[in-house]
């Protein structure tokens, strides 16, 4: 059995993605950033993005921000950002960027410095009780270049010590998501470099620290929906840092690398939301999807919902694979019968889904097409002279 | 501070490596196994080098065993071995080679053969009561090839079952160490597929369990001696696999791709020794350093010979880091300082010191050459004829 | 523009793929071959089935053989194939399987067994004429474990002179294929490594000697497509062993790790294919696209017919991409447009299109379901009782 | 037979290494560019830091300039570095940071623009006739972040017509080293991916044209010291760009990541240096050795002086391989043995031998302490005060 059409589409149209902020600005690499036209210069600007995005596709309700480079009024900023049809979403702390962190934040030696980075992640609390947000994203980026510059062990008791104190500054109805990341910018060793890291130290925090899970940050090879299954299982997956990846953390478009690799990463989500263990179904029901990308050298509000329609797309697919028959393939070693049942899921066509969604949700057909000839790309960039926004 | 000569000589006089029965066989890649003249026949020849590279090195006192390749009568092998001069050590259970198991062992979804994997597993822990060996060395080589073959969540309760069967038979001074690969013989999903999947499973089997770390299980870029450090503030490292490996688990001599990084992992081990948390002291005072590779193409006694004197060198040069000049370039953010002091360490040739290690064992100063010269390479070719043991 | 349906149909009628006699028997990794029922147990059992194949797709006329795993009477078998309907393809020497190869083929420093191995590769020339073969599909397995073991230059000179050898020994209709694999069974150095290292090799051999792709021979990371379009400019591409690879050389289903990726490297074909240049165009019409996969754990006939599926649907989707608009895009530095048009390809369900083909070829709509519907996988199960073949 | 004392001790101290201006200054990730006191603001600062560590080590007379970033009066330039003792190096056109090259430079659609980018390579050739430099060091960064964006091989006859363009500009004593660079900052495809890549449009080029080996452009597990045998054997090794790497373009100090594999490169140096062949010899007798790297959170002078130590380690210890014993280990399959020479080269102590070439150099036996104990560090950053250089 699979989804019905209708409850496809259904599915489809209930299925919402967060959009970041800094998804919006200019974005690049160490060796150059380029604008594109029509690049919001201000944390507005961002907002109006995120809500033309949901009012093109229905599916964006939220907008995480990143502070410092969002920081304004931000009682104003929630009344602008709902006057415009979306809510602030997930706040991310930013503790990598100021002269302070040269060697580190939460793993600083320097208690002073540690105090900081943890001051400024319990003031991205109060901005969630001010904007209304639910959960706090971390990205610790510590780590080191070269052997020797570190203790491991020290550097993990001061991680751990830091990411309490912020925790315990939590509300009882907020959570903590926990990232981690292979390497950048850190060279040598990072002090949360995988999963594992990142679920000892939630075990450690509490019931409401779990694992951000971010497409770009493995090892090659490694089997991301694999890990997904495990942390549904653990009920301890927060959620994830949606973008495609080749080589490293390259942040593009979701889905545009590997969009087989996001189709199965999607149907361990749906594999647990109809699991029979209510527990397993409300922590994958909890799950958050948050695109994390940077546009370098496209257009970012094209790229933006060409992400979102990898994401549905990915979604939609999983939900036509047939459960029953692929856990009878499995149980009588039909190793081939039961891939084939995934890859016709995945061969299947399901745009046509989409669009009925869209109906559903009063948007356009195609969105990527209706911003393309409303006018607004002209618009836009008419209007946004001057500095663009960026990191 | 670092080691003082006369220390730096007790050290590595004392440090003791396990060998394998199966390092000493006949193995290769599925395309050919290349034997060597002089290759084991039985158990027993394979305990006799073992015991003749203990006679050489004074370092190796234990043997591990693996089961089914070295079934025999154990009761006797222990007095065999004794007699030769070495102990039985770590055992580990065979369940990747039945026929049965082409669908899986702990995880396969006929209850039998999952039942036929835990009762083998047992029998290796009746096999440590008769041979006096205090370690379970699991490697469980399920997974997958293809998406859809298996789901990863009902194959993990399975896991997690038929471990706790295998963990519950044992004595209370016994212990489980539990590997984790990335990939091979599987090559879409492995279930123990790292560190975070082994350690998960540990916890929740009981304090008795631990991870163990074969260096050539990791993703390519993974830092082997940050997952060491964490693991021994877990108090949860077991032991090592030890071997070299550039591309896949390619079972190489130790050391032989890149020394500087076994010499990075020993320094993770020297420094946990010398913890003032007498827990975390302990604990790395029980790691078990095992190794564990093949010698495809090359003389097996002499790649032996060669991985001991490897981990001598690294053990030996990490003791050599200066820690309280580490400490404080560490606390000033002297990176390069930092960065010195380890490399100087590595820099330093510490063979002087293991002959006078061997001195002390009472050994010669150069196992290998005095092996090659002792006649007893043309002798075992002379002796061992006909079929070589392998896998 | 893009294929018409028409047009799209008759070109998948008209994609024509080799299998190989190996992919029909039973094979796995170096710790265990799981046999599987109805494995064929001779040359003409294996021919047999490759004959089977390609009654059930229409698409694979001819079968590549290995020798000496396909050692016959090879006027005989060229007989018997012919009558079977499918015809003797491109011929594989295996130089890396004797003992006299434990320390290489064609590098060895033994001129004698260099001689041995050319010998046995000329030996495969007379084979070709025999059995109206007209491609030598060369793998040198050659390489080192360790540094120091080999001389790369000397190695490079022996290897260089040994397939010259070879090559002077084909007859003018006849080319050779050289592989490169970048490790195992070697694991410090491959002597053919990359695309490169065959390239150099074919520039000097002469004009018959072209490169082939395996796609489970690359470092993680690297794009095939590139390289495949960079050999095609260089009317160097002479074919490709087609398998699914995640880790290291996986040989698994082709298409089933990554299947966007086996169309954008169709996309180059096709591309290729309709180039203005007539030479560019005919280098790719001369392309071979050989399977070369290892059914480890699953059945090996339907194994065999999902590759050639997962090819023929990639081909497919590859012809939809609309070239000209694809141009406009580029031209015009619209990054999303362009990858967009890409997408959109791939996302259409191009099924409908095969069963179009197949039945303009009076084969069954599914193959797969006609083959596990015919009661042929009990019969041979019943039939071919005894040794399985294998490598 | 190896190098006796006094060799060694003459050779280290003639082996030279070009440091590079951008060496100097402040650079880091994509985060976050992290200053460190006392970096230079001007070019000039940076030829006084070259200068300095000419003085401190007496093996690096030249300095590698960036153009525009080092855009200056190059007249006055070479006159300044000559009094301060040091000359000017290989200039290196900077073709990625211009908004112009959002899409390309040399694959730019745009012939405008790939003409804009031929020009300022051209200039560049200008400045080497001002500035006495022979060589010019070309990085082309083009390449793609998703599939359709480009045509590969419309890209590739741009890419090769431009490079002819800036060939035919040089003088016949003049060269060009061309870098390849497995990803970033493209995500998708890079033109010049590899070192086939390189090679392939060198021979095209001409004689002249030469590869360019950046020790952190490959992709993992890549055997760079092969491909470095290969080139040699070629006569097409133009140079390095030395740095250290274990995940991405670290550009971390050289030898820091894996000292064994810098020797490894370093031992296929000295043995074409040694070769019979005079051709293969004076090839590798004109290779340059060029720093390249980022000193994104240490010391930047430290750094360099560290990462030339590092070098002229790893090139000392390969002088010390006894290559009569080798070939015949070699010639006799000995492969324990033949990796047992490699290996007693890298574990002996070279640093003694060191402190003698500096000594013979004139320097001080140990620059790193020299400087750090001068007075210098503190001088300089009291100076140097205002906006440091950077990219």
């Amino acid at each position: 059995m699979t989804a019905s059409p209708n409850e496809l589409v259904e599915r489809i149209a209930g299925f919402t993605i967060e959009t970041q902020s800094w998804g919006y600005v200019s974005t690049g690499t160490r060796f150059k950033v380029f604008n594109t036209p029509g690049t919001p210069r201000t944390v507005h600007e961002k907002v109006d993005d995120a809500a033309l995005v949901h009012r093109l596709t229905g599916v964006t309700p939220t907008v995480a921000l990143h502070i410092p480079w969002d920081r304004t009024d931000y009682a104003e900023l929630r009344r602008y950002a709902e006057e415009q049809g979306v809510r602030i979403g997930s706040i991310s702390p930013n503790i990598f960027q100021d002269d302070d962190y040269h060697h580190g934040s939460f793993t600083n030696p320097d208690p002073a410095i540690r105090a900081k980075a943890v001051a400024t992640s319990v003031e991205c609390v109060g901005i969630m009780r001010t904007t209304g947000s639910k959960q706090l994203s971390m990205w610790v980026a510590d780590g080191t270049n070269y052997p020797g510059q570190g203790d491991f062990r020290r550097r993990r008791a001061w991680l751990q010590d830091s990411l309490q104190q912020v925790y315990d500054a939590l509300d009882p109805d907020m959570s903590m998501i926990l990232e981690y990341k292979l390497f950048e910018p850190a060279f040598y060793h990072t002090d949360i470099s995988d999963w594992g890291q990142s679920l000892l130290l939630c075990q450690e925090l509490g019931d409401r620290a779990n694992v951000l899970v971010d497409l770009g940050h493995h090892a090659l090879g490694v089997n991301i929906e694999h890990i997904v299954a495990t942390l549904l299982g653990q009920r301890r997956l927060g959620g994830f840092d949606l973008n495609g990846k080749r080589y490293a953390d390259d942040d593009l478009m979701v889905g545009s690398t590997n969009p087989y690799e996001l189709f199965l990463i999607m149907a361990e989500i749906t594999h647990a939301l109809a699991d029979p263990d209510p527990g397993i179904a409300a922590g994958a029901a909890d799950v958050l999807f948050k695109i994390d990308q940077c546009a370098m050298v496209e257009e970012k509000l094209p790229a933006m919902l060409r992400s979102i329609e990898a994401c549905q797309i990915a979604y939609a697919k999983s939900l036509l694979i047939d459960r029953d028959e692929l856990r009878k393939a499995q149980d009588t070693g039909d190793v081939v019968g039961a891939n084939t049942l995934v890859d016709s899921a995945f061969q299947t066509d399901v745009r046509p889904f989409l669009w009925q969604a869209r109906e559903l949700l009063g948007g356009p057909a195609d969105p990527l097409r209706a911003y393309l000839d409303s006018g607004l790309p002209e618009r836009l960039a008419a209007e946004r002279i001057g500095a663009p926004a960026g990191w």
